[in-house]
């Protein structure tokens, strides 16, 4: 497929001439422009080069859109967003931003030590202790932030802790690991043979804190969570939580897997985020209270950083209040993805099998992923992004979709009409 | 001062009977909750456990805000917020978020590459980039974000680059030298001498970044800005310049010291924040076409986060506008700040001098900086929060004070009678 035919060529980029190793080579070390240039010239090459649609998004209209392309702004269909269900928009949370907004202004005006702390910030982390049944909860600028200041810090408090990593894990969790500066391991993804045998290896005395996510955000797939508590418990590890991809749509509550699982209680700390199916922004760990205020006193990427502005706590806090009484939206959820999922087997249409939400349908090949993608957005409105290296590995890239409660049968009708004709012009 | 007294004791902490290493000889190194209290009691121990005001401010009211205490809510006026001035209030900012939150929702619903690049986001980059009258901006979800991973994934795309670090950098930059893995050199705080020696030693085709601030927020004092450009020039080192204490506020558009004084072109990367004197939450980067989309295309903490709110980008924007037009903010600003300054002097009581908004009153001891903030608050509801170690060196210990174009004469002689007091109570 031509580029000139690509939907994202819409912000075209000078490809540089020569190599990056050649760049440093000819140009000398301190040719700064150059070596910048080069480095994108080398994202070119490997077809991992990332152009971003201009999206506009219209409250109460979701999953509709507008993109902004090159040609001109177009309707578009969003496929694959994280706004699970769709509670950016809704009614009372909007409502709780807007109040907020008006009656507050629209920043926290400093970090949480320097008068940072806003009511609504403190109401929210209550609301969030409460959704996991823990005794404290801390709020971060981001779930990216929240795992990477929080296990850093988590680590650096117990003297000679060795971190036991899921090989799967998101690269926010991975970059805590290795700021933490502690020893590391990592286990076979949902291995627990493995993960054992590391646990015995490393003895009983010795810190450990197991790191893991309920459920994987690219392959959908869930963690054996109930057995990784009971090796913890042998062994004497602490265990770290991921629920980002979970909280809010599962659990009677909203309270993730763990929630649904009965399992809240036997995880030392469980970590969430604001900006995925609570429609907001942030992020959040949960646990007990020394642990919660030994993070909030040592983490530096807690301290020393600007609060949330009081009109997105309150949004969240909105988000989430709904969602604990409110089943609706979750059960309305799984209904879309499972017909989504039947739908595909009708048309005879891949998808990696799973017990969640998330959609993965494999193309395998990232000019491909690529080209498929930009079909589906030029030709029929439809924005699913391409998953490439290195979000997945090379050979699994991969459309990701992701259906909301507000995602009609005439949507998934349109889709499957779509997917299928670009199955057929791509030969899969 | 009995810590029954303190204003800030109303969330108490059970301080846990024994020292850290005790813990950890005595519990065994696993009993990880005795780990978390023993890191808190050696906070008590130093003076350095910090419980964070609640505060809800009040649009339209700044610089006075209600503080829910132990005993409950009660009036305030806010003398530490770094809101430097009032954005966050300001009704075309405040308007810009009610009106894209009702229009577009709250969240962005995805990372930036996953359905979160938003139509005032991409705005929004535009508008900074014009700001510094550099080719490029990107935004991320904190200053403290731009700098973590803004420095690191330069310092990684530079084969064997040195960074050369002024020591009083905030611990955003820091954290961001020590995760770009490059070798690092700290010169002497603004001392041009170290630097150039420095520079000096690594030789001409060594790849070099100079990281500093243009203002430094503790002392408010400024870097010689010219004088490291011309350095850089002379040994062909990169510049990347913290302007965080400084855009809005500085410049006759609100570009910084670095629009001051005419120096954006010769600064290499200028970082921001929308959080301080633009009202909002977020930081950025503005550079040249390639640096920027490099950075955009390897940073960890930019790729696998969720995109700002747009209603948090379209305020942001807004109060970039706002700002670049109209100089009565930054001129009341200015004025406040004189009279503020010669009102110490008038009452006799102490400050660091500087040439900038910031206005440090030392106290020179952890405790009675904390007792002095606790009786400012507890008996005039003055806020200003202590500033002790490790945000500023042990015997450095200060109130900082920031006053904004909202605080009126009679806010300033109110300040005067209530420092007078403490002077005299805590004999100082």
């Amino acid at each position: 497929m031509p580029l000139a035919n690509s939907a994202f060529a819409n912000k075209p980029q000078a490809q540089p001439p020569v190599r990056f190793c050649d760049v440093v080579r000819q140009a000398g070390a301190t040719d700064y422009e150059a070596l910048f240039k080069a480095s994108l010239h080398r994202l070119h090459e490997e077809q991992r080069y990332r152009v971003f649609a201009d999206i506009e998004r219209i409250a109460g209209g979701y999953p509709n859109a507008v993109w902004h392309s090159a040609t001109g702004p177009r309707n578009i269909v969003l496929w694959c967003s994280n706004d699970y269900l769709g509670m950016s928009q809704n009614a009372s949370v909007v409502g709780a931003m807007v109040e907020t907004a008006k009656r507050m202004g629209t920043g926290a005006g400093g970090t949480r030590n320097i008068g940072g702390t806003n009511h609504p910030l403190v109401g929210l982390e209550a609301e969030l202790a409460d959704l996991h049944d823990k005794k404290a909860a801390l709020v971060f600028t981001s779930g990216y932030v929240s795992n990477q200041t929080g296990i850093s810090t988590i680590g650096k408090l117990l003297p000679g802790c060795l971190i036991l990593s899921d090989a799967s894990n998101h690269n926010s969790m991975i970059e805590g690991i290795h700021q933490s500066s502690c020893d590391k391991q990592i286990f076979r993804h949902n291995d627990l043979d493995h993960l054992e045998q590391l646990l015995g290896a490393a003895g009983r005395q010795r810190p450990k804190l197991i790191v893991f996510e309920s459920l994987y955000s690219m392959d959908g797939d869930i963690a054996p969570i109930a057995e990784i508590c009971d090796l913890a418990e042998r062994y004497g590890a602490m265990t770290y939580c991921d629920e980002v991809h979970a909280v809010g749509m599962y659990g009677p509550r909203g309270g993730g897997i763990s929630e649904q699982l009965g399992l809240s209680a036997r995880i030392d700390v469980i970590e969430g985020t604001l900006a995925k199916a609570f429609g907001c922004l942030g992020g959040y760990i949960a646990g007990s209270a020394a642990l919660v205020d030994a993070v909030r006193s040592h983490a530096p990427g807690f301290i020393f950083t600007t609060a949330l502005p009081p009109a997105v706590c309150a949004a969240a806090t909105a988000a989430i209040r709904h969602l604990k009484t409110s089943g609706r939206e979750r059960s309305r959820h799984q209904n879309r993805v499972a017909r989504l999922k039947w739908m595909l087997d009708v048309h005879g249409l891949p998808q990696l099998r799973n017990g969640s939400h998330i959609v993965p349908v494999p193309v395998g090949d990232a000019k491909t992923c690529k080209a498929v993608s930009d079909y589906l957005l030029n030709d029929f409105g439809i924005y699913i992004q391409p998953i490439n290296y290195p979000t997945v590995p090379r050979g699994t890239e991969r459309l990701r979709i992701t259906p909301t409660p507000l995602h009609t049968d005439e949507h998934i009708d349109q889709l499957m009409a779509a997917l299928s004709s670009a199955w057929r012009r791509f030969e899969l």
